[in-house]
């Protein structure tokens, strides 16, 4: 498995990581990592392997895109000192401009998104074990759809970073069109964004299957 | 155009309509009609037409089926005494099949929706100068997509009634098609369903161009 | 039409147009307009001609007179580089005069309301593509009101800095005037002032007359 | 002076009693009589004539016509065995004529509101030492205006019901046109109807010249 | 009578004045003044002296001692340049010697509190047209009571200032005691501090009489 | 001791005994027994003597007079069938006659209080092995004030049941007495009736001693 | 594994299973499972088995010991027609003689819980496909305890009755003993008794190793 | 008895003492002292030894551990110069390192408890009459329990610096020891920390024992 005893894992990202998770940093008691599959992946990892004492931490805040991210990274993430850094941020970066397409500086294109992204990646691999990069997603399993199109753009990013850096890729788009072959996307979601409870177990079990857990 | 002085003009539906409506009955001062594209329709007759004197009655409840119209059509509805009974109902009947697909009891099916959507409007057309047919809507722009296909079929089903009966009939999905030739559902609506103030001025728009409205 | 593809439109003014906008910056997602004649405008703007992608923001604040804008002209209006300026201010400038007559500080004199307007509008000219000017109101038929006579003076004032800098003046007590021929005042605003959701649809159909919108 | 010691006064009317007077009867501790001109009344009784040790009841309603009073006069007054009634309504009866044009229902006409309160007097006088009738006004000094018109309509019919029966009659009316000499109305109301605390202490004032108080 | 048209007419004191006036300046729209006697005495002229066009401020705040005026004496009574300054002040100095016994720095001994009162009329009456000072009370008919005897002696101070700078004494504790001849204390206040609308209206009462209005 | 193991022991009364207890029976987890005096009995016995595992139960009600007692007496306290019953009622049946002197029907005149107390003791001796009697108070040292006169003719009313039934009985007002030969009653309460922590462990200590209690 | 396409598998329980779970149904939309090991079992289903069709429906009441089933088992279990029916009862038939010592009627004796445990299991045999049964636990690893040592008895009954009728068992007390090998219990709840997610995790995957469910 | 007339007895410690005490000192009217042991002894001694005129002071503050009081000593303890110093502080240091595991910074090791402590005594006494001490305690009867295995080495500790300054040392976790041999601890409080109102009336009782207080 990917972890070892003791290990320190924290998450960033948006309102998918976020789901009330405790200020200023997201970790202890109260349900302090929220009730996003952040919460799910430390509560399998703590009855099933509660020797390994690993400790997690939510860093997500809603709305973030990833030059949100850039702000904040030395403070919520470098100066927490994790041995893991998991990443899932993007959605926020294409919705703005379909939601708000008036809003030209809402949303955060493709380049700069890439750019901003691998940055954060540079300035992270000195100090940790290692990443987990997760792609960004959109519930919509119609692949022309325009706003689809352009989150796969950013998902393939993703993926491309983590191949060129040798990090561990949880790719959700997949995991959701792989599960909406069963079933509408209404059923997870109906904004095709926030996953209900069901969605959040989905997605720990893609990340739990990415770094070893064993059941 | 369709109405006369001092007609009263009832509105009943589902959340679409609803939208913080007065209660027991959707009328009167403070906003008495809530904030749907009901509120919009009297605004616009109340400024542009203030001499007509029409009185406009919401009586939208959120998560309604047409079988629970049918619960309250005496008291809702015939007591009330309109004029002109406006009816959209049919996206609950469609959506709880999507979106809770294990509760088999919480979707209403095809025929129930015809047969029951049929017989309020042969108990009402006794009583009133006329019915105004809205249909229901996904705005889903693929046709292919499962829940706008069986949504489809409710729709045709409203068509076929109004036409059976020579009612006016305001094609909303069609609405809804038009529009996303230049924008994405969810400038609209997150969930593709609860219209924001743009989206309920452009359901207003068209039942006032179906009712003979001049600007 | 007076607006031009991706044109950004700013509203400034009092309670009128605030309405419950978001804080610091009105507009985006979840009603940022509030529910004022700004957001009635917007909605019909973004549903009939949704391909110009028209950015509206509402910036009016409740209670402000004409001092206020000045002092915050700079971050609130010219800061945030609007195409068009659309004012509606002076209400309060007068009101208080009448429903406080004993706090001589709290109205603005007719004179510097004029110079602080003009001055408004001379910063803001070479900035943007045009302003449109609407004249202050009370929903006073009887025009020996002694409060309705001295808003006459505002209102004209307006009238006249309209017609030196060859702006478009919407003359909303003269709409005011017009519709109380057909109904009672007290049907729009019960304190003559705050219009309910007819009185803003009202104040948008004669913007959207003044700027060439086509229904 | 009108009252003897021990006297029991009720005053019943609508909101402008009311003003969260105690339910279910507004008496006693904790502002029981609310805020309405009613308190100010008691509370000079109270320290100018502690040894009469009169009682003071505020029934009143916000909203109610005189029909309402009607349906509860029974439990809501007699049964509460005053030595005198004073009596405030017609206020709601007019105005939503004026406000709630196309709610025909909502608004009592001339000859029902007559009928109605001679009808109460009527009932009332056998059971008690005397009633004081109260004029309904409205705060605008403009007769012609269309309210006004009508309301001082209900006011005399009040005032021939009070010479009819020997009654003191407070002519409210003539008291504002007489204040508003030397104020504008939205002074002491902004709609015209609920005076602010000036307001009610002049009313209080009129209320207490009548019924030979003495300062 | 005291004052003349147009004079500001300020109120400085603690919880007795302040009944939740508005912060930071205790004037204007919607019920600026508070609920105390402050209110009682604008209304009383604000409708019977309409023309006077006086201007009433209520800077009162809960739990005040001398000392706490003394130190917001620039801000809250010179800046706002009254023409007359109301003061009531005295009741927290002695009470918390007797509520909070064990709490030596709580309350503030006779010669401070003399003194620092006195300094306070010598920096203000440079400055203004007068002041009106009036006695700290005790609502305790027994001039044997520690508590009762003790505020006797500050009244005497108070009493003694008011001769010295010859200036308008209301003698409070004199009028509870003659009020207190005809009931008992509990009917004005439960604590024998905090008067009822029964006692502010008593309080303003006295106040009136003392500079000449006449009802 | 008065009481033995397993008794279940009951307190019935006012506001004194109420402080917030659980509803409809003061008993229980989470401070079922309120705040008062009882549950600071209820805490000595538990820590003191956690073997005889006494049950206490709390059913005062605030503002209750003795005939209020009377009328839930069956539901309240029979029917709950305790072994010990520990009145303390009088003060609203005396202190109405003083806040409230308008309202003749809101005290308990002396012989109808000593008469229905008489009559719940002698349907309650019976059916339990003893009662306790606390006598009713007012917090004023000044025997000579009117409310203090007459709540002593209550108190020895009941001084007098408990000595013609030969029960217990706890002389509170002799206990306050006594405690103000220390201090101003203010120091217990501002209103002289609802005591502080203080006054409530002052109450516990004196039914403590009267029971036997060894500390 | 134990469940089949389309099974309605219905929780019934205390506050382990109830943590704000829909009234009156716990299904459905918006978290209707609520958030404990219910939600949990039920997520797991819905994304790896999500053609099975399974619905959870979660019947929880906090405080509920094994008498309040019983009286409600009709409405709240046969009435729904589960196929599966989950019990966890006793925590609090147990605890309650614990923490509320003296009131002996709070808790259930042994057994009274056994023989109505046998009966609830009786009266439903007939009407579904099985039952699970769970222990009841108390998060004490120390076995001389007093209410570890009777909760075990309680466990005891429960694991003989579900010997007795062949149904699965759950044994969660040696699912905690097993967990606090490697923790102390206030890691999971620091009442020994309300898990955090942690726990209910840990409960669900029991649970699902039970019912066959493959990861 | 250990204290003298006029002195100033200060409790600091963590939640046990604070239970909602004021802020930012806690002290005075309206239950400034909270609702915890320290308010017991505070009103133990008010009323039987109202003539020593002692004042109580409670700076307990939730979550608080020995290094928490470190950074907080100087403001909120000796610059409040008290007589007396109660200490009860060690609870949360132990507790962290078993609810929270894989925080290793969240607990306070042995070495580091006893010398932060030591340090304040050291800092302390030149200043004071005195100090007493109070064990850190664990509700837990087992002592092979971990947490109470750890828990008594720091109450160890405190006795040790108690008997090293010669300073009263109240042994809160004997004390629970003996009440435990006769309830079960979740009789006192269900998280075995957090008292209810008998735990502490039963801490005021050891504590009045050591400090010489008679009943």
């Amino acid at each position: 498995m990917l972890f070892q005893d003791h290990d320190r894992i924290l998450f960033i990202g948006d309102s998918i990581s976020d789901y009330d998770r405790k200020r200023p940093v997201g970790e202890g008691l109260f349900e302090g990592l929220g009730t996003s599959y952040v919460s799910d992946i430390a509560c399998h990892f703590g009855c099933t392997y509660p020797d390994m004492m690993l400790h997690f931490i939510n860093m997500g805040i809603s709305g973030n895109q990833v030059c949100d991210l850039d702000k904040r990274w030395q403070t919520d993430v470098l100066d927490l000192k994790p041995d893991w850094v998991s990443v899932l941020i993007g959605i926020n970066d294409v919705w703005r401009r379909f939601d708000s397409p008036t809003m030209a500086n809402e949303y955060v294109p493709l380049e700069e998104y890439r750019q901003t992204y691998e940055n954060l990646i540079v300035r992270t691999l000195p100090h940790v074990k290692g990443m987990i990069l997760m792609s960004p997603y959109f519930m919509e399993p119609n692949r022309q759809d325009a706003m689809r199109a352009e989150m796969d753009k950013y998902g393939l990013a993703v993926r491309e970073l983590a191949e060129k850096y040798s990090l561990p890729f949880v790719d959700l788009q997949a995991g959701w069109d792989e599960l909406f072959r069963h079933m509408h996307p209404c059923n997870i979601a109906w904004d095709r964004i926030h996953p209900n409870r069901v969605g959040h177990t989905y997605i720990a079990k893609q990340f739990l299957k990415a770094v070893g857990y064993e059941w």
